[in-house]
């Protein structure tokens, strides 16, 4: 019986048994409370309810633990085992209702706040943008206003939809009027697609974000388009927030609102693997939505993103 | 060009092509006012944020459509020809809030109220079966109580789900609570699977529900069930509610609560049939969730089902 | 390597290996061709441009020799050992112009006339169902008109379609016509859903088909409907042709005008069975549209079909 | 987070939330160790190395695991809450080496045996049916021979294949061959589809079973056979082994070796529920192969099933 | 109800709802004739009897417009709202006879020409690629010999296919040989895979197209490839045929004869923008065969492709 | 009847009829025994016992073949005509034994190694990885030490694997140990995801290997990795080994261990393209999982990636 026992040998074990944890880490009461300080936690918000299209991303963090089941300890792109740098624990989901959108939003700023509070770092498995709200809440309430790294086909911006504040079309605007965000540091990567009308952009710069689109992939390569984050984000903390569907639907199908001319898996874990010994305070990696997934084409791009994210916090300074 | 001209003319519009309205009929704009009294009219109701599980019934209509266009006018098993008894169109989508469920619910009673007080009948396809308490509260404003043969794996009859009281699993509770239904003549067909405790079919029998269980299928057959169920209704009109999840996974694999053990399609149509000659007041079709669907099997389940209730307007009488 | 030496060892060649022909039989240029006479011949008819909805059936014949692998020589119900009993062969597909019907037709009634002609009788692997015609006249050139148990969710006996005399909704119509068809022992058996009028109906009565539809599977059980076949059949020789859509959408989704309220597949094959000691003259199994199948459900229903339509042609007497 | 505060609070929790373990029941080792006895145990064997044809059991007890979290506590057809009424623990997965199968089945038997041994009887999740060898080899060795009910589409009696004695055709050959299993009370249930010879019956005979083909249900409906299967199990203990394959592909496409004609849920579930009140000392829910399942058909019906099985261990007398 | 209501309100109608046209544009008959000169006309023209391999581009049209939900007004890429630029409408889809590959042709070629002599010019959607020359029929019958910038995986220049002239992989040479095209200025991109022989090349060469293979996105990158499109576009007017097989598979698995080593839709969409300030004829985008696709990643990339199209109208001199 | 005629007639026979054979090839046994030195042959290793995750490959050669139907004789990237150029066969699929991974290693040796005495050089479709031992085997025995270009999400040089020496993960420490490998000159080519630790690539530079990352493609292009490959391999024979895993998911999801990151189609085409000209003893592709495909995808990438090799044999030195 291999759930009970704790950490997985990996030697006895196959990877299609047992525990269900991300990459088979262990479970957070598997831990001793007092290894808890400076751990990584990966914690799943599985809430939907701010969907405007294909909803389904409450069943996103079970489907990204299924898909990181061939995740390994060593990541040689950087040279680090983002498990043996930083205790890094899988603390379970949420339990978010799925009819009360404020309730919710509260409940993971709680979670999230509670898992900082005990000195962890918390990557979150969305669930859909929505959540990006009460995290940063959660993140600038002892961090300050941070600078966020937003990869996603789209701004997600907005005022209202459909006279709805707290949606996953709005979390940056709410998170920037809330003053969260350190906006002269932050940057849209690998936004796409048609907007509303032309406000869409002058709304967004007017908040202070810096957008970097697709295309410039296809013009600057990865190294282009790193620079210029790194160049935008200067010195200092960052959170990153990767909204899946900024991958073409290619290699992410199982989302909910997808944009053709993304960005190729390589070239996202390259971009992100840029910011190696930047201090990460926080990440997200949400939108994942299964049932649109094939063969977790979706959940396998999002574990490994997710795997990128514990090894830059590998990396990462630890103040 | 096929969508501009009307009533589609079958032997040269293939069905493949031409307008996406249920079964190519006519959309509502594109007949005369006057004939609308007495008529039939599909409504969809793309709604689901009263789901507990699979969200996806918001693209439940549209798929129905799509479903629906090998349909042919006449229906040898009740010898009727449903379009041309009744005017019957399709009345497009509702635009129903994602993230506001009471703001919906009132979308939903006024869209089918407005609908009735012109004259119509209306078969609402869902969308989650949440939409069954604001259509009943149409219905119920100028029919009074009416019976209800409710279609379903599930009772619906809980009070709340995390507190919320508005959900797809409470609509009949509610409906029964505001006096919307005459519950001594009104019975669940096809309930099946675990529940949450005893009490949940002793409140059910409280409210005044009588239940036929998917098993009787297995010992009474199609003749047996529609015996019962129809020495339940006795005289006086019906509203029809078909959940879709009545079915078996293996024929609507394409809905949110999915239980083994359930019904064929063609134990549900016969039992649907057995209701000729009855007073139709209204019916809905709901749960079907497209993105679990496979091939059309669950949308074309649903689409018979939809014209079966539109051949037994044909068969109702008309007061 | 498995595919040069002929009839398979089962015992050792895996089911997943080897040749691709109909349950692993050996392709008609390895049989000597003096034990062709009283042989059974499995042929392909990938053609699919009569198809009025959802075409595909052209990759029918491929999609189920494939689902055909786990198919064994002895047939415990009938207690027979097909393969032993006749010399039976895959004598592989035909080469059909997919942009020209009529010369598709002719060359299916040449292949399957030639088969005949050296002695064997012909289990055609569809295609869409416009093939059963020139099978027909192929059968009926020797063997004088024929009593046709037709099992199918539609009449296949409309006039014409878009103008188009040769589709897959016409081949009994024209068969009946042509004089190929021995109608007052002939029967449709399954039919169900919409038709255009009640028209339909009575050209069918007019022309001399019997209708056993799929509800009376739900009445009298497959021992009525056998029954009623077998009283209609009377005496002499048979051709069995079998569109997949009988079946509900649930046991085959694979087709491309599918129908909900059908049959099961058990109820299929046991129908068939009753048929067993009777002259099998040949048959088809049609409309089998993969790119709509699943996991082989679909498949895997027609080639335990085909392998029923052996099983009986090793009871059936041969003159 | 709700994977560490043990038993869900079912109110609270969504369903797509939380511990994937069997029907959200506690893990073992949650459990205090003095509630054991007594207590019934959910085991995964994810093994697939003796399959024959389409690999991938090895994920099936995580994919009936995902399948179950619909279940709720209270079984209306039988009257009991099986959690309520026993102890009910998941255990986990066993850790199985894909290559070796003789070590592998080693490890079921120290599995099964070891949580016998604590007093729980077990329920496995396969797995292939391999399995059912070691299982039945861990509850002979302190029950002595049982009765087996064997629902199949197989006889799984084969001797060897391609030489190897431990396959998934052969369990119960040689679980016959060692005293295993008392025969003269022990029956096949649903098998049908064509055999490699009429002497598989006769072997299959020779040994002692009894069999009860699938189509018994067409002719003698679940009454018939429930009656039959009753009668050949007499009075005394009973192991139940359901190969999901017993379905039919409409109702469990997500398998390794599909046969047609196979058996409906319904049927399934309600044969099984005719066990109530018989001694039950354990058994297994095998062959669920995840890569051919669509929308969780074939999961769901598992889940079911190995719900039914835990509810007849709650109608079960206890020595 | 929405349909009804005409240019739908985005801020109110969620984009799963409402009328289903191609990015919820009107309708042709809801908008006044008299703004119809200078219009842009989307039109499907749902015919795949032309098609060698699979088939199921009949099914297309309607594909695209489902996929073309989520696109919204302005292209931020070209800063121009293309639906404000022109009275852009969905004239629905052209009633095609599936049998009768002739009589397809001449109605497409009237369907086209109807629109342009209203003064529109047509996006096609297909349909297979035959479409193309009765389109270039019209468009040539006013504005003589055009330029065609064709992306394609094939040449689509062979000379018959079984005998037929009119298939899709013929209708450049018909139309090259038809006069139909301005072959200087005429070019191939995104060709690729193996051909019947080196023939094939030396034939396209002589009619006078030039070649630019998917290769050169590699060593040139799309700013190369822009380039050498227009250079050899020159002045003057284009029109523009995608076959949605450029594309590779992983970004267009849902089409008909699919090639390896394929476009990005990155790399297609940037291409295409290329041609902006372009006076552009009309255009196609074809071969798009649902049956194929998974979670709409075909139909998305075709709904942008389409949406660039209408884009780049915007941009178009308008004579 | 196409099948038994030998060589196709491609102006005849439609590309979904006729023999499954790869690419339409001859069979084996229809070519005349003296045709055969100096040729190329294709050859199906059904086998996946050595597979770690998912399993499924044993399907990989049937779909390869399948999913290569489109193919055609001229490669216009190389100017060669492949089948032309050699005599290139279908030599059919090993039996081998899937229950005993010795004895399937020995036979695919014996298999590889017999069509190697006839003259053949052979491109095997696998099946696991694993197969690539034997292959070595037999290919070392008569042309000692290769240089190996091994393409590859995985370097495959674990020691064990569950304490298994002969694994999908092991074919390459196995191989260098036994002295096959050329170590010098041979080189992996698009590894990429997290290792067990940083002794797997201490580990493998001691073996020997070099190491071209994924990631070097999106640095150095083809061209920069295409040439560091020729830079290591030098002169002198070559055997390629391609895991179709080294492509990313999105264009190879059906395979066993997928990881994020990896190459396009495109680039893995055109890396093999640069091997024109080299002595090329062998070749493999392998761990193709079809229950993971989607509308062949991977397939066809595969399909595409065997013609390759078969090109290029066609510019191969033959001595």
């Amino acid at each position: 019986m291999t759930d009970p026992v704790g950490p997985v040998d990996a030697t006895r074990v196959p990877r299609f048994a047992g525990p269900p944890t991300f990459a088979r880490l262990p479970r957070i009461d598997q831990v001793a409370p007092e290894s808890l300080p400076a751990a990584v936690a990966i914690l799943g918000a599985p809430f939907d309810a701010g969907t405007s299209y294909r909803p389904g991303a409450r069943f996103g963090p079970g489907h990204v633990r299924a898909s990181s089941r061939l995740l390994r300890p060593f990541h040689p792109g950087l040279g680090v085992s983002p498990f043996a740098a930083r205790q890094v624990v899988d603390a379970g989901d949420l339990a978010l209702n799925p009819f009360d959108i404020a309730a919710a939003l509260g409940d993971v700023e709680a979670g999230v706040g509670s898992l900082r509070a005990s000195g962890a770092r918390v990557v979150t498995l969305g669930g859909d943008h929505t959540i990006a709200l009460p995290i940063l809440r959660a993140v600038a309430r002892d961090a300050g206003p941070v600078a966020v790294v937003h990869f996603d086909a789209h701004l997600d911006t907005w005022d209202t939809y459909f006279g709805a504040p707290y949606t996953h079309g709005t979390p940056f605007r709410r998170a920037s009027e809330e003053g969260l965000i350190d906006l002269r540091r932050s940057v849209h990567v690998g936004t796409r697609g048609p907007l509303y009308s032309e406000y869409d952009l002058r709304d967004d710069a007017v908040l202070g974000f810096q957008v970097i689109p697709a295309d410039a992939y296809e013009s600057a390569g990865v190294a282009g388009v790193a620079g210029a984050m790194l160049r935008r984000l200067g010195d200092g903390p960052v959170y990153v927030s990767v909204d899946v569907d900024v991958l073409d639907p290619a290699h992410a199908p199982g989302t909910g609102t997808p944009e053709a001319g993304g960005l190729t898996s390589r070239e996202l874990l390259l971009t992100l693997r840029a910011l190696a010994g930047r201090e990460l305070l926080g990440a997200d990696v949400v939108e994942v939505a299964p049932a649109y997934d094939h063969a977790e084409i979706t959940g396998i791009a999002a574990a490994h993103v997710t795997y990128e994210l514990l090894a830059l916090m590998a990396t990462s300074p630890w103040h």
